[in-house]
């Protein structure tokens, strides 16, 4: 595969975006990330979005977003979807666009609008990522499948509920620092001890708030830049995608992310570094038991332990492995379909060494992953800094 | 691009499939590709479907489909949408998956189920390919935006209504030898002239049927196949993709396919052939309008003569350039996220000399044309056959 850059990345604050469509707020993105790469347009638009069709009655985004950022010459563009992986979903389709030749440069951007609908209508939309047969007919939320994932973990490996805190309590910690997170302030154990259940053993702490935004990269091939750039190149080292059964209770193991393993695998294998060459990671904590698992899966904890690495410190910044550095899912916020885009944007940041109180000093490997579903689809990409 | 070659093709009949689900479709298309070319499995599926979510409530398609036909090893998988065009949007991405080298080889299937909801909830799900903000808002729907562009293009051009009837005449003729349509009887000019109108001047014999089923074909890199096999080896020989303005009033001439000379020309560009090479032609009959205009913007038809080729003949098995030849989306139905797929597996159908009454004598290249919304987003493919 040739080798590909990201050379522009721009992003909206997640937030509660009312006057603002999925048409602005992609557009914001992709400008942003024009302009930071200094180019006008790109050969192909990628769109990763969950809800537009429900929630927003339009389909067809690629069009309408290519339309909308004025390319004249009527560029391609598509909308991909893998539910809350739709982001990276639309950033490996533009990496195989370029790397296959059709296009010499793409856009990937991620973008979702899910404040405007009533609560019931937006969690009606996010059941679709589960199973409809198997698991939304008896009444199940998303909420509730990942609240039962986590009572097994609890069940199975002996963890208290306080041993999930510092996920939450780490994520905010970084969120302060990250001008477009969409909850900006620090939490304490405590507040995590007192937070309202909203399906046991799941409390309004360990989940990540919904959200507007969007957040776009800029991709070419890494042959085109110029030799003796005084920036960092940004290149992609390493991709992998993977899928798992929808329905949990259709898994071998509903504790053990098949998904994240694969795609893990895949990203380190194409790379060349493993789990201990990677300097940070943006996983995605939906949940605080999706951190956990994640951890696990992609060779940073033992099964079953990954609630120690944040009991150790292990996942603040200077600590081993660094996550959600600029905020994770859960205080950046989870615009679904976008999440995968913000997290490739997060770990450029931290590459270029952009991210002040929370930079990750001389990081030169980071690594993202982004879930669809319980674990139904991860895809893992791999991203380095060179001179 | 290293070459690619289609070594696999299954569909289901159009129908009305209210036995069977998404998935118990999309498996029968993906099994039959499988066993067509001899293979059990693949490394990755790309999903075309516009409604799953609107009409199924289920998302995340690529890993409920990627399950349920037991791809133990999680392989990746995602849905591709771009309305009408999802199917083709599905192929091209699988094209450049395996020309990219990221994956060796890919099952792109196109899928749809329309028949179970009320027409009400069909025609809203339809309407998404329209914009919501500028089109829907008045009230239109899909067949009355088509209606105003045909009412339009008679005015100017100053063709009858009865001038657009050889289209569908042709494609009912067709698909009477076709398995697989939805509608297998022919109809005749009286037949034409008597049609309820639908939204004037669009009658019922002017419009396809909407329809379940699902389509898939095999790509695998041409440089793995055996050499001296038997069987004609069916190559895609050029791929484009492009996109206008959704909203037909945004457009300079709303009677010019933008997205179709740009996508076509990208594909004669890449393959080396021009429309005077092009032994038939699969086209994207949506409305008796859209197969005049998809043959002028692709060098078929001079400027608003479209319709001449129908009347001359030369639209029919043995003419100058044979359309829609297993039925069209007029005759074998058009479930729309999988309509693109049909179409390329008729190609390969044609190209491997399967297809009897209908069959083009010695058709060594054949070209495929998916339409998503009114000309927004347009995808051309180019096959060719070699020994």
């Amino acid at each position: 595969m040739r080798e590909i850059a990201i050379i522009g990345i721009g992003q909206t604050p997640v937030s509660e975006h009312w006057e603002k469509s999925l048409l602005v707020l992609a557009g914001e993105a992709i400008f942003a990330a024009l302009q930071d790469a200094g180019r006008e347009s790109a050969e192909a638009i990628y769109v990763g979005n969950m809800l537009s069709g429900i929630l927003s009655q339009q389909e067809q985004l690629g069009s309408l977003i290519a339309d909308w950022v004025g390319t004249t010459r009527g560029v391609e563009a598509f909308k991909v979807e893998a539910a809350c992986g739709s982001g990276a979903a639309a950033f490996r389709l533009a990496l195989m666009a370029v790397a296959s030749g059709e296009v010499d440069s793409a856009i990937a951007v991620g973008v979702e609008k899910m404040t405007d609908s009533l609560p019931i209508e937006t969690n009606s939309g996010l059941a679709t990522a589960a199973d409809a047969d198997w698991e939304v007919i008896h009444g199940l939320t998303f909420v509730s499948i990942n609240a039962l994932v986590m009572q097994r973990y609890m069940y199975e490996y002996g963890w208290e509920q306080d041993d999930f805190a510092p996920f939450s309590i780490n994520a905010h910690a970084n969120a302060v620092h990250n001008p477009n997170a969409r909850l900006q302030f620090p939490i304490t154990p405590e507040d995590y001890r007192k937070a309202a259940v909203i399906s046991a053993p799941i409390n309004l702490l360990d989940a990540s708030p919904i959200g507007d935004g969007a957040a776009a990269v800029l991709l070419v091939p890494a042959e085109q830049l110029p030799l003796g750039m005084g920036a960092p190149v940004i290149t992609v080292a390493g991709s992998g995608a993977a899928t798992s059964s929808i329905a949990v209770h259709d898994r071998r193991d509903p504790l053990w992310l098949r998904a994240a393993e694969f795609s893990a695998k895949q990203a380190y294998h194409q790379s060349g570094v493993g789990p201990q060459g990677v300097d940070f990671f943006e996983l995605h904590d939906a949940f605080s038991i999706m951190s956990a698992l994640s951890l696990e899966a992609s060779g940073f904890a033992e099964r079953g332990q990954g609630p120690r690495l944040g009991l150790d410190g292990e996942i603040r910044i200077g600590g081993r492995i660094p996550i959600t550095t600029r905020g994770g899912l859960k205080a950046r916020g989870h615009p679904v379909g976008a999440t995968g885009m913000y997290q490739i944007v997060e770990v450029v940041e931290q590459l270029r060494g952009q991210c002040g109180n929370t930079q990750v000093d001389g990081a030169k490997v980071g690594m993202a992953q982004n879930i669809g579903g319980s674990g139904a689809t991860i895809l893992t990409h791999i991203l380095k800094s060179r001179k």
